[in-house]
């Protein structure tokens, strides 16, 4: 998406190595990064300079070419597969991704690994931006379908699955970018999403390509439902279950539960990369990532010269516990917008795409 | 509550002005602050230097005394009211509070309303504290219910409702100390209640007395209730209808949602003078202040000297709405623990207590 008037994705290849936009800088400034390793792509994933399942899925494509260069052994290969897996336990995507990777280099002599890492790679960029695109298509059909004559949609979103969370254009934020570029009038509530405020990073987006918005504490939401002010909920996810179980960033579950009970409809958008078809029990075979205390301890703030520094709040010398998803239950989910068309959130509506979503 | 070896109140009267605990320092350092006009009471109550219905209750009535010092004539006594009344529009206490000061001294001849204006502000604030050990006690028997041998009680909380939000020993902490201070495991999930963060007053307020706590960001008590980390949810109110809606701060109808879903019991703390008797329609009633945007775009933080700061945070040029209340059915709520017992939230369960609690 543009940035002023460059036109950018999250990640992309430049030379023998990789850029990204440096996401833990936004909404402060705008800057990218250069990894040169395969080490360096692991330490992005984790200290989430990039985030955001299909992201995740790329960069850690990328961090497979990377590793390639240095040596395309068949333990080089596995030591970066094992290294880039154990980044994020969550994200389905990452898991793919690195199958995807590995089964397409494991079939080839060490010598031609290199260049089909990079293509490989590439194609799993590409394609993420047209499954987006395709998300984007289905989830515009349900806007354009809500909307009344002359009136707002209004969509209350969760965490940040836009371009940052994608390679490009965003999964829930897919259909908003085509409803407002088509004139829908639309406004989406966005949640700050604590502790890693990522709404700050949906609102960036968004402001950046005109659409309005307003950011709102995480503990808002529900009230706005129940006062007829969200017309749907769209979040992305890091991973579905067949049975549609929608496993995402913290909080959305308390959303969810929030549309059910407000007869406000909820999408999960999800290109396939991120159903997990080997799951048969959502609650208990989900690994959910618990993740450091100083997320809550600290934020992210600009200090007195209006430099951006990490700064201790109240939490400080608290006892904190920081679960990063939770698994909203499929009788909450109104449906998934896939690639492939808008489906139930059950065995039936899920397995009916996954001839072209997998 | 003892701070070190000191027994404070959240307010008391010294001489001729007030004290308080300055609120807004916590949990950075505890400090008082001296009050000496009317003015600045209502100054302390709109900046939450003191907070929490209840104490906001208490805070006005001492107001009152000090204007009455100034000039104690019925229109100073008019104006004294109306200020205090306009400083915060959800909480009904307040109103309760201010009502029961007025009637009292219009009913008295100026030359002799400063000095019963001091003796019925200490009423209130000494009848807080019995009603808040009365809620201690019928909630201390819930806990003791659902306690099973051997195991430690998890209650979750949300924002502060201790005895910082009241004059002592709180509303939802009341049954929570009684049942530490007797012997009985408990631990407390403590929501972070962005955008003020209150939860920082209350893991304060419980680190300070011993009580195990954890703080956890507002978007995670729903997971850890589906995953049967949570036994109770207690929260305070800061008005509660005839017919059992509660209205506390903003995020609570979300737990409430999460809890009932989970089958976990949710209960407000309650005293008399949080139920408004005149409100029927709840949803349509009560006022919700939209507080300011700027509790969003900064959050308290230690500068680069360790000196509490305002800190701008990513929000800082974004759209914002901060709507500071919210309002749960009563079909969520499992009961109210009043000063007079447990009871339904319910007309009927509410009515049976109206002739001790009003």
């Amino acid at each position: 998406m543009k940035v002023g008037n460059v036109n950018y994705r999250s990640v992309w290849r430049d030379g023998d190595s990789i850029a990204i936009v440096d996401q833990t800088r936004l909404p402060y400034e705008f800057g990218t990064l250069r990894l040169h390793a395969c080490e360096e792509a692991a330490h992005a994933i984790r200290s989430m300079k990039v985030r955001g399942a299909p992201l995740i899925g790329a960069v850690a494509a990328y961090g497979i070419a990377l590793a390639m260069h240095t040596d395309a052994g068949d333990d080089a290969l596995a030591a970066a597969t094992d290294m880039l897996m154990s980044t994020r336990p969550t994200a389905v995507n990452l898991r793919w991704s690195l199958m995807r990777m590995r089964k397409r280099l494991e079939a080839l002599a060490p010598e031609l690994r290199v260049e089909a890492a990079w293509q490989e790679a590439q194609r799993i960029a590409d394609e993420d931006i047209e499954l987006n695109r395709s998300i984007g298509r289905h989830g515009l059909k349900l806007i354009r379908d809500i909307q009344k004559p002359g009136e707002t949609v209004n969509v209350l979103t969760h965490c940040n699955a836009g371009w940052l969370a994608t390679v490009d254009y965003g999964t829930a934020l897919a259909p908003i970018y085509l409803a407002h570029d088509e004139g829908i009038p639309i406004h989406v509530w966005v949640d700050e999403t604590r502790p890693r405020s990522q709404g700050f990073l949906t609102a960036w987006e968004l402001g950046s390509h005109g659409v309005p918005y307003t950011l709102i504490a995480d503990n808002a939401g529900g009230h706005l439902m129940q006062n007829g002010k969200v017309d749907l909920v769209i979040v992305g996810a890091d991973r579905v279950t067949p049975d549609g179980h929608v496993c995402n960033k913290i909080g959305t579950y308390l959303k969810a539960l929030a549309a059910k009970h407000s007869s406000v409809p909820f999408y999960a958008a999800v290109p396939g990369p991120t159903i997990d078809w080997n799951i048969t029990d959502a609650m208990g075979e989900i690994p959910i990532e618990e993740r450091s205390a100083d997320e809550i301890r600290f934020v992210h703030g600009l200090d007195g010269e209006g430099k951006v520094a990490r700064v201790a709040i109240g939490a400080k010398n608290m006892n904190v516990a920081n679960p990063g998803f939770d698994v909203t239950p499929p009788d909450l989910v109104t449906g998934i917008i896939t690639e492939a068309g808008v489906v139930a959130a059950t065995l039936e509506g899920l397995s009916s795409i996954r001839a072209t979503s997998s």
